[in-house]
């Protein structure tokens, strides 16, 4: 297997920038793997990932952040995070009652298509102990009532921390999450709404799908922030409706939409091919 | 070319009602070619598209109507619509300065792919006349002001009247009709939004989509009520927006989903697959 | 749970059919939930499903074959077969190597999603036992080569038998059935191709894909017949390559359509919203 | 209006590569405003694509060419081109019957959509002679037969080379080119194919389609080479088919197809946004 390191960088725009990143890589024999940049216009701002072969590469793996902060980064006001292919990050998953995208999700873990480990899977409800279970996963209930929510987050946040989760994934998890439970994963809180975002946010989307008879359907994976279903998007698809499609034709199509774009969203992440800025991600293509 | 009848029927739902319409056809030495049905289950109300072929059919095609509505419709509470193959509908188009549905609506036309007839192409903007004049239209302009407006408006009423004007298309009129212009021709007057609605209602919908960070764009085709962008929804598409797009590619790849759904929208207007039941549309797929 | 009755029909097209066949339900005092109809164009045949709802209707569901058989089918030179909603069919599952539709299908029959019952895994592998096994199953290993392949058909066809299989799923079988295998389960035998038939038959469609350079790639369910990927076709889905998918990324692309595709070839087989007619399949809406 | 140079880059892949590039733009004070590159595993080649703005070049544009040869293209067995913005390409469309590729074509040219000339239409029937007309175009008949064909497709080159025309549209040109013909145009002939290359090739893909009962159609823009319908492919897309739909409603969706994929085509091609690279088209994002 190669090992790659995966750069991902963001700064204010100016020349030479591309010169002077890709020429560290020269000098120190790096093979560029790919390479992919973008110029947000608004606020003329450069973000880049870049992918090389770590094969032959002049610098030790422990040094190269240090490197590139001291030659490049501290001379362009820049923001990097550097990645190494043989790292397992750490993914927690939070469901209620719907079992789709969890058996989904275990199936890519489970298969080896996903290079990622599942520390626990945590539920308000006790409905999905057996699909966690069968795959071999701990399971953790906490029972919420709007009495114990706040307490029984800051248990939950102190099991991730003791696991050293690195991100969550929420696969129809039914409970608002507080801000601060939020704020502890800046953009590493993944969620799934089963709507065409930013159409039908809330509750009971393909109701009010049906109800206002969309042509089209979609699921929207996206970051969680403080405002409810408008954290920064990661992806989305759709599928047509047709004239016969009840309400629950509806949930079954979507819930195979929400499957594929959950499961499209966490693989970007875990592939390092997302930043985000402001409340927008940039989706690098390599 | 075969020469047809299409019945769009609405009733209460009711055991034994496509026996009895179907009896009709069947007693009368009628072939249907094509039935498509659809009962709404929250208001159990029944909707049905019947085309038959007129050939040897043994009521004269000028008593069918009647015939029809005293032996079946009367009976039934049922409201219904009837419809030959060789009627040309009169279609006006309203434009204001964007030339790429006009042009793609026009072409449509003058190919014969469409059996309509355009009396006039109306606009608030001299911009587009040659575009109507190469085709061979009349062209009318009646600039708006906000003072002027409901004067115009009366004046473009006239004139539809005038032509005997069967429906109207929005295509990309930048002007918000009056209620009491849209009143006077309800389920006639089609419009293109450049959104996917319910998102991004109103004024520069690919400005919001940008800012929202999207990951796609739409456009819908509607009919157009009261209530701004609300209409029943005909015909809705979606493309894929990549990264790179800017503000002005997703208008170029939005103008081309534009073209597409609104011509479908109007085929689909034109071929009789559209009954309007409160604010959905019933598409009938044959 | 609504206990309903399904109608798959066909027949030479003759005026009158649809009257003589709803006539049959309402006299009856059968509540007709759905009606679709179609007729083929190029040999003049028609076809129908229907479904009502069995409450009330006046004859016993015992006798309805037979009541239909004599006042309708026999007079028309009708072939018809009849449903009922609370039977549960018999589905075994063939798989390989590769994991993916295996663990789709089976978290849709452990979630409820389909109404159907797996009695056994089929395999020429041992590599998926365990995933089978998790999810409670029994599977058999039926180890094949050239020698043995004939041999060992024999007993899988006993198996399906002792265990009154209704139809077989091929969940990325990698092995070419003989025709006799095939001739024992007509329109019972479903198959994923990874690619858009009729493009890319035989092996190794995503290599031959991407030497192509194909812009889109599919996945196409289809009933065996004796011709390899030249069955009649369930249903086909597409996604897009990007310019950097490597024959690892049009996989895993693939591999996701493959699922979906399957799942939905399955669910409308399920349905019994699937006839074959020739060499094609008609998909009726509802 | 921005001034800007793009450069298209293919050479054998090394180490380096891209620092050398970029510092040719550093050096010269050049800011980038896009950059796009991919290697191609099985022969190890790099493209790349590179857009620059003009303003404070160092280099004055006639010396660019000369001097990236210097200073890179000839260290590296680099082949490459270079385009500015404000050069306006001279596009001849062949037709023969059908209208609505031309349509779509013209309509764009003439509502500025796209920056290019059309000096000639070019066709085999005097059918669409109308259509060229009211967009103010040169018409040129040339009636072909077998015994015909040669001398006129001379009488053809010799039109195109006086007009200095760039590249030619064949937008539904229903003769096929001699290898003669095709190898004057090499990379510079696009071609829209009723189908999705590599299903039903040659002629009547929409019956083929139909009777081979495919879910979808689709239509593929590419280059013409020697080999009928194997050129590379620029780009493809796809529109679902319905039970009912004949093959009359297949031809009517399958043009709004053609249409829009042709279209993409000779965007990308006019953006230089494609390099083609053995018998498949590399695409640039950007």
């Amino acid at each position: 297997m190669l090992l790659t390191a995966t750069l991902l960088i963001s700064c204010p725009d100016q020349k030479g920038l591309i010169a002077q990143i890709t020429s560290f890589l020269k000098d120190n024999n790096g093979n560029i793997l790919s390479l992919d940049q973008y110029v947000e216009a608004s606020d003329n701002r450069f973000f880049m990932r870049l992918r090389w072969d770590l094969q032959g590469f002049a610098i030790d793996r422990k040094e190269i952040g240090q490197s590139f902060h001291y030659l490049i980064a501290s001379k362009c006001q820049m923001q990097f995070s550097l990645y190494f292919s043989d790292e397992k990050p750490k993914m927690a998953i939070f469901v209620s009652k719907y079992s789709h995208c969890l058996f989904d999700l275990l199936s890519r873990v489970q298969s080896g298509e996903w290079n990622v480990e599942v520390p626990v899977v945590v539920s308000n409800h006790e409905d999905l102990r057996t699909v966690a279970e069968i795959y071999g996963l701990d399971f953790k209930y906490f029972p919420i009532t709007e009495a114990t929510k706040l307490d029984q987050e800051l248990k939950q946040m102190e099991l991730l921390q003791d696991l050293k989760v690195d991100f969550v994934v929420l696969a129809r998890y039914m409970q608002v999450l507080s801000n601060q439970f939020v704020m502890n994963f800046p953009c590493r809180l993944i969620n799934i709404h089963h709507s065409f975002l930013p159409a039908f946010k809330g509750s009971k989307p393909y109701h009010s799908a049906y109800e206002r008879g969309v042509k089209i359907i979609g699921a929207t994976g996206h970051y969680v922030t403080a405002d409810l279903d408008e954290g920064p998007i990661i992806e989305q698809d759709v599928t047509r409706v047709e004239q016969n499609d009840s309400i629950h034709d509806l949930v079954r199509k979507g819930q195979d939409l929400e499957k594929l774009v959950l499961a499209r969203s966490v693989y970007y992440h875990l592939q390092r091919r997302i930043l985000v800025h402001g409340n927008k991600v940039i989706n690098f293509k390599s």
